[in-house]
Parts: C-alpha cells; structure tokens; sequence
C-alpha cells in the first residue's frame, strides 16, 4: 500500500497499541532481524515477539529511539543486528537502500525480505526487491509481506488478508519465510521467482481491475442509451410539438436508461457461460481452451451481474417515488379536473388491470430474486454453499431471474410492439432495444436445457471426447473432472 | 463436487495458472506422489510443490502429457511413483480404480488419500473410499479432501473453504493426512472411521439440506392462504356480486399472502425457544435432551428467519407500488368525480390518520429491524460479534420485531375485528389467522421474562437442578456452563 | 460467555455430536490433561482428540460419568489425572476452584489454562486466572480460549472466531499453549502478562462498546430534532391556529427526523479525517500523535457512518409510503374538488418540475452510493478490497454521497431559505440547521483538495516533516510508512 494510506491508519493503530504489550522471548527461541524502526517495522517485531521470535531491531543510532521499541526487543546497529539473525525484514523505503551496500559482507547468505511498495505503479525501472538484489548480490532476496499493513499486523491476520504472496529465487530461502509466515497466522503463497515481484509490488496499488472492464460497458451503454432517448423523447416532443419537457431527463430519462442497462447487463452475464456451451458442442471436448476474449469475459461475470443489480436498485428507487412526483400529480389532477369539466367517463378495464399488475408483479419477484443472487455473492454468503449450491443459486436461479425481468420488459412493451406511433423518428424505444439480447440469450439457454443436447454437454463435461474413444481412457480422461 | 460444476471453473484456472510457476522443490524435502494427471491431479501437485513438497505423479504413460505437468515435479509409471513415497493422492475417478489392483504390492502399508466424487447420491453399492480399501486391502485408505476443487486448490483456501473433513480407519494415516493439509493451508477434522465416507462424498452434492424444512413450511403456508384468499376475496364477489375481479391475484392477493407467511414464519422462528424455556422449567434441569422435533426446530430458526425477511421484502416492494396500480389510479379519481357530481364532502378524520400513520410507522420500523436481523445473520457479522452481542440481537431484537410486526398487523385489522361483515361466508380473514401464532408467542415470552420465572430459568441455565442439592456440585454440576 | 448463553446451544452442540466420533489417538501422541466433563470439558476434549493429543480428564468420580466422555479419553481421578500430563485445561466454574488447593503437590510447575468466564463484568474482585494463580502459587496459569464456546470447539475455528487471546506470566507456558491452539486450528495472540486477565475475561460479556458513543449521539439528535420539530410543527399550529395536527408526528415528523439526524451523522463520520489533516498541516508532522477525543472519534467513524445509513433507510421508507397515507390522499382529492367547484386552474410550472425531480434525483442517487458505503464495510467485502480500494470507496465515495446528500437537501430547502414565514416563531427549520455541519465538512474538504494544500498533505503523509531536513531520514523518516 502506499505510504498515505498505511498512515491513515496510524492513528488507530497507536490508540490500540498498549493492549499489546510484547513479552520477553526467551533466550533460546529463533532470532530474526528487522531494519527500520518506522511503523511497519515496529509492529512486525511486536507481532514477531508475541508469536515467540526474538526481535533484534536494526538501526543506525541505536540508542535515540528506543522508547517506541516494542518491549523485549533489542536494539543494534544494523552491522551487529544483521548479525545475530539469519532472516532480516528491511522494513525502510526503497530511498534508503543504500545503506545497505556498505553492509554487503555481513549480509552474505542472509534471507533478505523486502516489505517496500511505491506510491504509484511504474515509479521505478525495476522492482524494489530486484533493486534490493541487486545492491547486495551475496544475500537471498525474498519479496513478500508488502500486501500486510502496519495495522493488520498488530491486530493479527483476519478472513481475506490472511494470504500473503511471497517471490525469491531460492527455494531454501522462500521456506524460511513461510515458516515465519505461518507462526504469524498467516498462510503463504508462492508466486514463483523474484521476476514476479514487481507484480506483488503493484498489489497494493490496484484499483478494482477486475471492474474496470464491466464499468466501462456500464458507461458505455448508459451514455448512448441516454442520448438515444434524450433525442427520441425530449427533442423530438421539442421538435414536433415545440413542448420543452426538458425536466423529464432527472427522473423519467433516468428510470429508462437504469432499466435498459441491467437487463443488458444481466444478460451479458449469461451470455458468455451460452456462449461456452455452444463452443464446447460444436468442438466436441471440453480440453481446448476457450478463445481469450471468451475467457476474460467468464471471469467478469461476476461483476456485470452487481452493476446490473445495482441499476436495478436504482430502478425500482426511480420507480417507486414516481406518484411523489409533481409532474405526476399535477397530470392527476388535471386528468382529473378535464373527466369532470367535459363530463367524461372512463370504464375500468380488466385487461389493463391484469397486465398493469402482472407487469409489477413480475418486476418485484424479479428484483427480489436479483436480491438474492447479489446476496449469495456476497463472499462471506457464496464460501459457506456447496458447490452444488452456489451453481444452483447462480445459474438456475440466475436464469430465472433473467426471464422473470424480460417478460417484466415484454409485459412493459404489451401491444405497442405493433402500433406505428411507437417508432417515432423510425426509431424503436429503448426497450425494445434492450429485449434483443436478453431474448437471444434465454432462446440459446432454451436449446442447451433441451434433453438431447443437455445429455451431450454433460458428457462432453464428464470428460468424454467425440471420436476419442479408442484412446486410454485412465490417463487422458477428466480424472475426477 | 460432480464433474460438471467443477469443470465450468476450468476456464478461469487457466487463466490464472501462468502468475503460478512452481518452484522445483529440494530434494531433502518430503515426497509425496499423486496418481492422475487431470484437473484436479495437476492443481493439488502444483499446491504441493508451492508448500515445499516434493511432487512425483504416477501416470501411466509417464512421458505423453509432461507438458502439463506442474514445473519441479517428476512424472513416473504408477508402480515407480508408487514406491516413491509414503502418501499417495488417488486423484483419479471410481470408474478406473481397477488399475490400482495389480499394483497392489507396492501400495502395500501406503496412505492412499480419496479425493473422488460421484455425480449423485447412492450411485454407487459403497463408497468411493470402501471401495479402494477394498482393492488394495494392504494399503491404510484415508477418505478426504473431496470438498475441494482444483480452483481453490490453486488458490489458496478462502474463509469458509479452509475446512476439510477426513476419516479413515488408521489413526497414523488421518495424522499424516492432516499434517498435509494443515502445511496446505487447510483445517482438517477428522470425522471418524471410514463408515462416515459415503456421507462425506455425499458432502459436495447436497443442496441447503437445512433449506428444505423451512421452505416446505414457507411453501405449504403461502399455498393454503393463497387459496383461502381466493376463496375469501375473488370466488366470493364473483359468487355474491358477479363482479370479476380476478387481476387482484396478481398484487393484491399476494401483498395479502406475504405479510401473513411473514408474521407467521418469523413467530415460528421464536416459538420453539419459547417452548424450550417452558420444558425446561418444568422438567426443571437443563440436563435432558429435548425431543427430537424441537432439536430439529431449533436447528432451522435461521432459515425460518431468513424466509420470513423475504417475504417481508416482497411484502414492502408489493405495498409500495400500490399507488402506481391501474386500479388504484382509476378508483381514485373515480372517487373524487363521483364526489363532485354527487355534491357530497368528506370531513378529516384525525383517528384514521392516526391510525393508518401508526400503523405504517410500525410497519417500517419492523422492517428496520427485520433487516438488521438479516445483515447480522451473514456469516461474517455474526463471526465478529461476541455471545452476548448475537445473542442480544437475535433475542431482544427478535422479539421487538415481532412485537413490532403484531401490533402492525394488529392496527390493520383495527375496529374490524368486531364487525361481522368482516367475516365472509363465515371465515376470518387472513391477517387475523395469522394473528394467533405470535400472540400466543409474545404472551408466553411475556410470561418467561417476569421476575420470578426469569429467575428460576437463569438458575436452571447457570446448572441448577430442582432437588438435585445435596449431588456433589463440582463434577455433575455445569462447569463453565 | 455467560452461562446462559452457552447452555442456550447446547441442543444445536447435542444433535451435531454423534457425527464425530472421536478415534483413539496412538499411545505416542503428547497428552493434555481437562479438568471438569461439562459441556465445554467434553467439547474441548473431543477437539483435542481429533487433532492427535491423548486427552485424560480430571473427574472427583472418574467411574460414574463416563458415558458423556468422548470415546477415546481417559477418565482419572485429578490427582492421576494433574500428574499425566504438563498441560491441565481447567473447565471448572470459578466457585469450585477450591478443590485445586490440595492438588497443589502434583500441579506444581504444571500449566493451568483458566478458560473459565463469569455472568458479569466484576462479578469478583480479582480476574478468575489470578484467583486460580493465588491458589496454585507453584503452576503456571495461562488465561485463554475463554472467547470460545463448546459449539465452536466442536465444530471447529471459522472466520472471525479463529482468533484466541492468551495471557499469562511465563513466556513458556504461553509457547505450550500457542502451539496447542494452533494444532486446533486457531490462531493465538499474546495479549500480555496475567494482569490483563480481567479483560479477557470481560471480553465474552461486552455489549458494542465500539456502538456505544455513536448510538448515544444519535438517540441524542433524534431526541433534540424530534422535540424541536414537535414544537416547531405541531404546537405551533395548535397555539396559532388551534388545528390539531398530532397525527404528523408518526409519519411526518419521523420523516424529518431521520434524514437530519441521517446527515449530520454522516458529516460527524467525515468531520474527523479533515479535522486530523488540517491538524497535520498545522503541525507539519504526522508524527506527534493526535489528541485523545480525535482518535476515539476516528475510531467510531464507522459506526457513526452505519448508523446513518440506518437513518437514511428509515427515511426512504418514510417517504415512498408518502402516497399512500390517508392525509396525503385526502389532500389530494381535497385540492381536486376544490379547484373544480372554485373554477380554478393551475399552470404546468417546469421549474417546479427541474426542482422537484432533482431533488428526488439527487437522493436517490446519493442513497445507492450510500448503500453501497454500507455494503462495502461488511467484514468479508472490505477484507477483499486492497487498502487502495478501499480508501477510494470510503473516502472518494464517502464525499461524493456527502455531497449528493447535502445537494438534495439544498433543493428540497430551495427558495424557502430567504421566504420569512418559514422561520416560525423566528427558528429555523430542521433541514437548514442539518446542513451547517455537511457544508462545513464539504467546504474544508475542498481546501485540503486543492492542489498546493494537497501536496503538503502528501509530503506529511510520506514523512515529510517541516524543519527536519537536516536530521538522518533513514531511522527517523517513515520507514515504508
């Protein structure tokens, strides 16, 4: 993380910190070393002493900040500190590397791991750790930790940040690290060679990429979805009837766009895992990999799935506060007032009733199920299913909602699809637009759950191979697919 | 898991495997061998080798498919693999077991670790693990990790996943197997002998076994009022007034059929602690199992809880689209034209504002709190609270919700409960029925928390029992209770 | 826990347990010692024996309870028992610890781990641990796993209960202990010596201590809002114009409750963060710590954040059931008749309409944000963020909802700001006084972004202290801060 976030939280650290005070390790248990004596540093060797190390801080003047120190550490200069211990944490910045050059001779063999991150990606032409390296050939350099805040180390590890990734060129090194890793609580994951620090390096520093790509379609269709109705609702009333009903774009523009671009979203959610299916049909196995704009689609599923909910929250928000509206009341009363003042009356139609409600009700049970299935995402929800279950909740279900808020759209479109006034400016509305994909999607779903296709898929995913059949089966096969 | 759920993750194991180059490891290291070179083969050897684990697959043509093999480990013919090391994963499926007999020489006094799965309950006469022990009855069968998939293999164990259950016959076998998993980042429990296997390969395919009872419950309540309600509301004018108006099926009937299921599942959720509390203080000790019915009630009181809070969901979304309705918009301004044309005025009336105020304010303030209950029973909220914490929500919380949701209901009925034109064809309306469970509920909890008997419940909780004094009080008494 | 609340599991523990059987551990295996075969004696020894320990248990009649003892234990008398093993779990409620005074012989240098809890906070004048201490003066007593219940020992650690806190005077014992958590699956933090025994202690008995501040300022705001706006409202109706409008206080007044008290609390969540970097800027070091209310202010910001949400929930359900209030309809049909029999008519006002559908707008957009707030500070979501995620949300997000909340009260006030009949009785309304805070909080906000402000910001937060150039930034500056 960077250096302002990690401080942001200096403040909470501290006013926990005297709960924790660090016991004495006795004289026998394992010694490592920590360079820097900044916040990092301190709770690491706290944390160290309570798990049981003993803790030689190393420190350039290492008598002037002692009273930080965590009880039961020591406090050397970094010569002696490196010294006493086989495993060292270089706790300081990549800055101050240097210092560690003329340390070169006491730090040879020694496992060297480094915690730094930057403040942005790309700051350095190559990784802190390999720049560490670099600086002290003779040593074993181990990237590791640096996704672990000063605060998450005091308070011991929790549920997700309970993973650290570490990187090194020596395996002999790298298990030394796990060791410690594991006493701290925490569980250690490998990476490979020190040619992939760089990427823990950016770790920290992510920002939801795994969103990007979903909110940039989001966007993309919000924008155009916007102005396709802007021009077909608000400037053609402008341009036909000169009536300005420019007012209409906070609330009623906005309760079409959301609609449009969550059922788009939930069907392009489906549409990849289809896609799939067809794919390994027409090839006949399920041992070739998938195209690579196929793959990086299933892996986005997940988040078209909540943005989608999330414009269908928005939806129904925009949905209900419609009879507070102003324009609508006043619309009330004048329709109200105009029956009386021409003394017109109005039969109650069944059909329009049946359809009215069928077309909220179908809306409610399909949101309540998006609901749902926001809900069993949920990490913490989807860790505690089956895998039977989470595959139920998020393709059975997930399809079923997706049918009940197409025809939610269909019931909405009802016998309009036919009439000519519809298409003003030759233009469909906008949910007629957004039914073609959905449709598409549940008409391909159609197809695979019918029994003679759905029996060749589940083969085809139980391992069997079209035309494979004289090849042995005990080593080529799907073993426990 | 069954085949089919496991090999839609394929795709995006995949695309992640490059980032997990694994890292030869060395060779003083503990070996271990894993036979089958599939999916789920590769990714446990992978993991293994990135613990520090030497990995030796047995393949029966050692030689063709090494180009998917894990980096760092070796592949030989099963019978070299075999005596290569102690452990040995059988990550192969049922239906090829057989190849494991001729080896049976070699598999002699080995740890055989099952992994597989079936695709459904009862496919098979045995176990998938009694069926091994059965072919090699030399070898020490330890069935295990079957809950796993090659995803989160690759991935490091997550929350709710980090737990995997083992049995076999061999103390010494399930020890080693453990130490595996623990070094894998996993938390094992043994389950017991290898009996227990069938219900552990049964594990992966179940689907919300603690689901079903509550939602036959939620099913069987929502059919019986729906028909009632039919009868009551729309057979009874077509009956006695010839009108039609069957479209209240859609909203109006099921906004009548949700609450009802609510309020009745949520004091189903509260009533057996209720009669837990009354058995004990008549039976007057806490030391005597319940009836079975009640242990199975009280295992399913989050699950009636949790239907209940939908129901509710569907309930609000239904009661605010209300003004948006066709026949709600349509009786509306039919009433005030007919109030203009017959000249007549309608005074204010300060009690029914009153009372629909109140009765909407409830209302929400029990669908607060309903949701508070629900956020607090996600996995990872009630995890972070203390015993008290959860119990003071889902306790005192709880049985304001249902006080909150009564006296809702309650305010709805109002004056009608004595009007006799209330009672069509002689049968009460829904929400009255639904009355009865939670007063009778809220009236025995309010009998429960009076002084005297509250005392004599926590004194019974704390261990005490009637006229069991003068029992030596150190051992058969709860000690920390 | 209390002993209620243990016992109120114990059918759910009962039910559950004939699924695990516990399998007789090798002769080899280390041994630990339970005293006491309640509840949580038998869980833990069931635990113990599943992950490989002997287990004997400590019994005053080792013959008459053996039926409950988990198969595989043994059962002795505590004086065979004590001598059998170095490490003696004592599960014995604190009234009986007298019986340990004659065992004092065979306890001598043996570890006792107190893992006892009372009904309240100082129920005693000394922590149990320092009582049992006092009372065995030659062991080593070792205060821990108290947080745990005999359901989750036999069910093994998850999630947020994984984590044990231990205390005790010798770093040995402590080490003995660890390692047996560790092996259970829990991961063990060293809180300190015996002192803080009595917070451990009093850990499974605190109710919200983090909620406590912010739930007193909100009862307080509501409370100061609600009688201000009763005044304000309804009396002054009633003592200018003798017009019973009591009936607004269920929904009308509730309704402006809750977005105030729902605003400030969210200006008071962000208040903190701009009042420490201004403070920061003022010092020029982040290196001196904060003053003590800030720090405890900053700790509850996310409390005070939720309860906010809370507020605003409750707001929203205010105002969608807006429509269908009796006042609301009779106003409605009330204003229709009127105009018809005064022959009136009113124009279509398009600002109204901007207005009105802006405001609607504005807060349901800020609401989502504030939704998604909400969402992303459950446990497992923020523990899957990176640190960079989630400052993004909870600070970029945080100000955006800030100020989409405070716009929409900006236009709900509107023109009325300067119309002198809104100040009834010369005060101003409720929306105006909730929006000092929110514009203060914003208005320094865009201070501290502004581009030179920001950049000292950074530089103080990356160490930078004003004045300290000339002093070693390698040990004194942030180290990876």
């Amino acid at each position: 993380m960077t250096g302002q976030e990690r401080s942001e939280e200096k403040s909470e650290c501290m006013s926990l910190s005297p709960m924790m005070e660090a016991v004495p390790a006795p004289p026998e248990s394992e010694r490592v070393c920590v360079f820097g004596t900044g916040d990092l540093g301190r709770s690491l060797g706290l944390r160290l002493l309570q798990v049981g190390y003993g803790v030689v801080f190393g420190s350039r003047r290492p008598h002037s900040n002692s009273s930080l120190i965590p009880h039961g550490a020591q406090v050397l200069g970094h010569a002696a500190a490196a010294q006493s211990a086989h495993l060292i944490f270089i706790a300081v910045q990549r800055e101050h590397y240097d210092f560690l050059v003329p340390l070169a001779n006491q730090l040879k063999g020694k496992v060297l791991v480094d915690l730094s991150n930057n403040l942005r990606k790309n700051q350095y032409p190559e990784a802190n750790a390999e720049y560490l390296q670099s600086l002290v050939p003779g040593a074993e350099v181990v990237k590791g930790f640096n996704t672990l805040s000063a605060w998450s180390l005091q308070n011991g590890p929790s549920d997700a940040n309970r993973q650290v990734y570490i990187c090194g060129e020596s395996v002999e090194a790298k298990q030394a690290v796990i060791a410690v890793a594991i006493k701290l609580g925490f569980s250690a994951l490998d990476r490979g060679f020190l040619s992939v620090a760089r990427e823990l390096e950016d770790f920290p520093l992510q920002l939801f990429p795994q969103w990007r790509l979903p909110l940039r379609i989001a966007i993309g269709l919000s924008a155009a979805f916007f102005f396709y109705l802007l021009i077909r609702d608000i400037i053609y009333a402008y341009v036909t009837q000169s009536k300005d009903i420019s007012f209409r774009i906070m609330v009623s523009l906005a309760n079409k766009v959301c609609p449009i671009v969550s059922l788009i979203m939930l069907s392009l959610c489906y549409l990849p895992g289809v896609l799939a299916s067809f794919l390994q049909l027409y090839r006949g196995t399920k041992y070739r990999r998938f195209p690579d704009w196929l793959d990086r689609w299933m892996l986005c599923r997940k988040q078209l799935g909540l943005l989608a909910l999330g414009f269908a929250f928005l939806h129904v928000l925009y949905t209900l506060i419609i009879p507070i509206r102003y324009y609508v009341r006043f619309k009330a009363t004048e329709r109200t007032v105009s029956m009386i003042r021409e003394n017109r009356t109005t039969e109650f139609d069944t059909t329009t009733a049946w359809r009215g409600d069928s077309y909220l009700s179908l809306g409610i049970l399909g949101f309540g199920l998006y609901v749902l299935l926001g809900i069993t995402s949920l990490p913490s929800v989807s860790n505690a299913l089956s895998w039977r279950e989470f595959s139920f909740i998020q393709s059975k279900l997930g399809h079923l909602t997706l049918l009940l808020c197409t025809a939610h759209t269909y019931l909405y479109g009802w016998n309009r699809f036919l009439s000519s006034s519809t298409y003003k400016w030759y233009t469909p509305p906008g949910y007629m637009l957004c039914l073609v994909l959905p449709s598409v999607v549940l008409l391909l779903k159609l197809l695979l759950i019918t029994p003679c296709v759905d029996r060749t898929i589940t083969r085809i995913r139980q391992g069997w191979e079209r035309g494979a059949d004289q090849r042995n089966p005990k080593d080529s096969q799907p073993l426990i697919p």
